[in-house]
């Protein structure tokens, strides 16, 4: 019997999932729920229902898990509690700050209804979660490093578009070979922002627009580029779109401990990711942990937990013997 | 109140898990257990009692957790079983394809007595089985890789010390950089066992040995040697001890991924590790996965349970709130 899997929201994110799903089996694609029109919105799947948002709660007994693809900004703080009353749901809440407050709200819900809930799920916070805590608890005199890039940021991307004359944009975030370098060789150096990553930005500009403006603008804009080394280009359209038209996107954690008698000896762990496309690669790891939710809810468990408090083999459609293979 | 840790054998591993419990607060040195003559066993931190490891049953109820530290081949397949008669026990157990074996037979005397067993925990097996489930869940289309090095095998060192004419030895497994260029690339190469790794060899001669012979004996040693690239370099006993008495290892686990509508998008995890002591390393994965012992006793969970079976918030001594730090 397949994990019937439902989708809260068409976009890039759920497109992904619904890949992830042809890859898995054990799971499938039950339904879509969407704010649109239904009859407007066709999935790659053929068959699968597509509901109105609203509705969802109608469509409680056909779904196992509900993987909530709204954006962290203002749909999820609302969408994952109130679906929690319902579904088994699962999300890739990634707000750093208001992820204890998130968890708090979901747990509730989740723990009155008999539901379960798995929030901020994804790489960022997610796979880079778990590695930060396996590397202080097995190391727990040292240091964290974190690099994101070379890889879109959205929010950069958007923040570029708001300013005035600016047509289209893309930027990237870029780790510093150096920085890298420096951590990788044991130094546990002190980096500042700047010494971490650049910014690179192509920037379509409106036709008469001052160029000279736009990238003092960009270059001076606060907490998003002021304290980067900031690379402005401009394009035209159609090269943003040849060129810049993918989501790809990388990142490395780093620990860097001492481990032995006088702390004399060194152990540093990296985890790197390498990835095409950042929303298909966020969505497989959703669709990981929607397993993990199923089972943890046929074992009887209800309320929230994080990607901490899951256990790797929850993960996987392997069970019994068949998990002894990853110890070979 | 500090977990109280019993050490079961007291030679490198031991001596690393205690190097670790000076780090960890939350840990005491409660014991140590030995086949030696106890009055002849100092250990590093002041004050801890050495008993004769046959007494250990008389001191259950001082130790909350026995890290049994012992020898894969013929000390923990009968050591680890027998304690958890009496202990919480965790050890390192690593011949890999008797890892389903040993763990039913620590599960089974666990369980009998209300014990909790955590097996084959440190790097390989360990952190790596942990990454070969995530990566497997996550990506489940796609290619695992390993590699090992620059590391000493202990195994191929002593190989190489029963070859007539062989005063001592020190064998380097080193990873062939042409391979792992070629994983990162993203080609999914087949590599075959002389294409992934070289053996770099050290000897000392005995006093008017055959160089020559031991030379090819070592490269002709077969599952050891003969399917790989080796050298054999003579040096003298000064130089084998000035130069290459630590025990420092590397290894790289990756996970190279298909996704996307037809899979037409790359999505690769690394995992590496570097290493100055790999024993006081494997210490410190060893200390982390008490802990999870203990609070799995704690819990009132009953058996055996594996790296892949333990939730990451059970390893580290955040609790709580504290542990939305990882998240963050």
């Amino acid at each position: 019997m397949s994990i019937r899997i439902g989708l809260y929201g068409y976009g890039n994110l759920s497109k992904g999932v619904e890949y992830a799903i042809m890859q898995n089996p054990d799971t499938v694609l039950a339904a879509v729920f969407t704010r649109r029109d239904p009859s407007t919105v066709r999935t790659i799947t053929q068959g699968v229902p597509v509901y109105k948002s609203e509705d969802a709660p109608a469509h409680k007994d056909e779904i196992d898990v509900m993987i909530v693809c709204g954006g962290s900004a203002t749909d999820l703080p609302v969408q994952t509690p109130a679906l929690a009353e319902y579904f088994n749901v699962v999300d890739s809440f990634d707000t750093h700050v208001r992820i204890a407050e998130h968890f708090k709200n979901v747990d509730k819900v989740a723990k009155e209804n008999g539901t379960v809930g798995v929030i901020s799920v994804g790489w960022d916070p997610g796979l880079f979660s778990v590695n930060h805590i396996y590397g202080d608890a097995v190391l727990p005199v040292g240091r964290d490093y974190a690099f994101w890039g070379k890889g879109v940021s959205q929010g950069h991307s958007d923040a570029i578009r708001r300013v005035e004359g600016v047509k289209d944009a893309k930027q990237y975030t870029v780790p510093v070979p150096a920085a890298l370098d420096a951590v990788r060789s044991g130094a546990n150096p002190d980096l500042t922002t700047r010494q971490k990553h650049t910014r690179e930005c192509f920037v379509v500009a409106e036709e008469g627009a001052d160029k000279a403006r736009i990238e003092k603008e960009i270059k001076e804009m606060p907490n998003y580029f002021a304290d980067y080394d900031t690379t402005v280009t401009f394009i035209t359209q159609e090269e943003l779109d040849r060129d810049h038209s993918g989501l790809p996107h990388q990142g490395f954690v780093f620990r860097c401990g001492s481990i032995g008698k006088n702390g004399e000896d060194r152990a540093m762990i990296e985890y790197r990711l390498t990835l095409d496309s950042n929303p298909e690669f966020t969505a497989s790891v959703l669709l990981a942990y929607a397993r993990a939710a199923y089972r943890l809810s046929a074992e009887g468990f209800r309320g929230c937990r994080t990607v901490l408090d899951i256990a790797p083999s929850y993960l996987t459609a392997k069970t019994g013997d068949d998990l002894f293979a990853y110890l070979q």
